[in-house]
């Protein structure tokens, strides 16, 4: 062991995420530094077993495995680039959320710098870290995915998607977006439902199951997609989807129609173009194409 | 046995929803008298033991029992408000799609008719009827659902939610909505990932188990809606909910932001309001307050 290399892992920002990370490592029984902008983050893993170092640089130099949980991407290049020198030769696991184009850049960068990378997109909250239930992307290098594979298995499911390092952050914020509109056409359900005196706790107990079932139809829109062919029978035609009267009952009800409005928007501009005869999968041309 | 009600049931209306509903009846063995606008429609029923009506007036005097499952609201109008005087005495069962202040409308229409009067609210496509699968809403005359209920679980999952007559249909809408909501959001994920080539045969394998595992969260959300105080710790805030990096990748691969940018307006109108730091279910507000 030399000095240059005198813990296993070194963990730069100890959020609420990379304190999670990091306190998994730890308790893994891994040799692992830690380190944060702002002090006091580190207490709880010092007395778990973790080193702390008084500076990035500091942790930079402790281990040849680096992981980077920090605010966002500017914030990666502000720890790191005055560092450059040290980085080389080492492996960096960046996590901090960053969009597609960004990890691309960080791994230009990494590459330009003599750096391994791997960028990571967490689909999980803090503390479902160290469960299954806790998937986590990666893309970038392979190698560094297969050498790490145990350390990474440490915080979750962990499934590589391809040497773009852009791919991970993708699918990511692909997952993500799909879940907050479905959390927000929920809220709409919920909210037309309270004027009737019907709690919120009611609904979910209705819409969970429901959307369990409906998620089912996905696969089913993605083969009409994937074919690219929405004229095939047997299914729901845009025209039969008109939802002018959800949207008129949101009002009658006295609230926002916003979340189901923008349904319709996408179905309209397929409508107006000639299309209201197709299927409802159509509806992702509308998005694929962006109205002028 | 009168001349009055030579079948059991008559169904008004055999599109595709009417006539898999009568289809069912005809092949439990009710007496099933049948009438749609347009000819041809009962044929298929007719060989399976159906008697066709040659007129509206002849179908409605032809049973106790009438079901009407017509185009819209208008439409049950105009098929019954000639024949009000036969009408009266009789109990009608509208399935057809109407939103809850018409069906409010119809139970008073019936009742200064004497007509006893259910309506429903039908969560299935047509093959899905007669199956347990197709779930189907009633409110109204709670003595009619209780009545009719053997006839009624031969649809499916039949489930009572009270005398407002416009119930059944505001939570139809409600988990409908819902429904299309996240269609809108699955479709967006899969826009997103087309540009690097990823088939949205891929995505929904991955978007299917990810959202079912996320319909986890809408008891959590409901509870603190209930509950009434959006500040209760444990919560990511709307702040963290930040979702411009969504945004600015829809934009960077080349499609539309719409769905994803919706929820970000929804939380904006919150953290503009002052309320950033609580948490994310507080969006409800901003659909059960609308925009000015």
């Amino acid at each position: 062991m030399t000095e240059n290399h005198h813990t296993d892992v070194s963990v730069l920002g100890l959020g609420a995420m990379g304190g999670a990370l990091a306190g998994a490592l730890v308790k893994a029984g891994l040799r692992t530094t830690v380190w944060n902008r702002s002090a006091g983050k580190a207490d709880q893993l010092v007395a778990q077993g973790a080193t702390e170092a008084a500076s990035a640089a500091e942790a930079v130099r402790a281990s040849r495995l680096l992981i980077t949980c920090l605010f966002d991407h500017d914030s990666v290049h502000e720890v790191l680039d005055p560092l450059v020198d040290d980085l080389a030769g080492r492996t960096l696991i960046n996590v901090t959320t960053t969009k597609p184009e960004q990890a691309r850049q960080l791994a230009a960068w990494a590459a330009e710098a003599g750096i391994s990378y791997l960028d990571g997109g967490i689909m999980a909250v803090p503390s479902m870290i160290g469960q299954p239930g806790a998937a986590i992307l990666y893309s970038g290098s392979e190698e560094v995915f297969r050498e790490h594979a145990a350390l990474l298995d440490l915080w979750g499911t962990s499934t590589y998607y391809g040497e773009d390092a852009g791919l991970a952050s993708l699918y990511d914020f692909a997952l993500l977006s799909s879940m907050y509109v479905m959390f927000a056409g929920f809220m709409h359900g919920a909210a037309m439902l309270a004027p009737a005196g019907v709690p919120a706790g009611r609904f979910a107990k209705m819409a969970a199951p429901w959307l369990t079932a409906m998620t089912g139809e996905l696969a089913r829109y993605a083969e009409v997609i994937d074919g690219g062919d929405y004229t095939v029978p047997g299914q729901q035609s845009l025209e039969f989807s008109n939802l002018g009267l959800f949207i008129e009952t949101s009002t009658e009800q006295g609230v926002s129609a916003e979340p189901i409005a923008m349904v319709q928007r996408l179905i309209q501009r397929q409508v107006d173009a000639g299309h209201g005869a197709e299927g409802f999968a159509r509806i992702i041309e509308s998005i694929k194409h962006p109205a002028a």
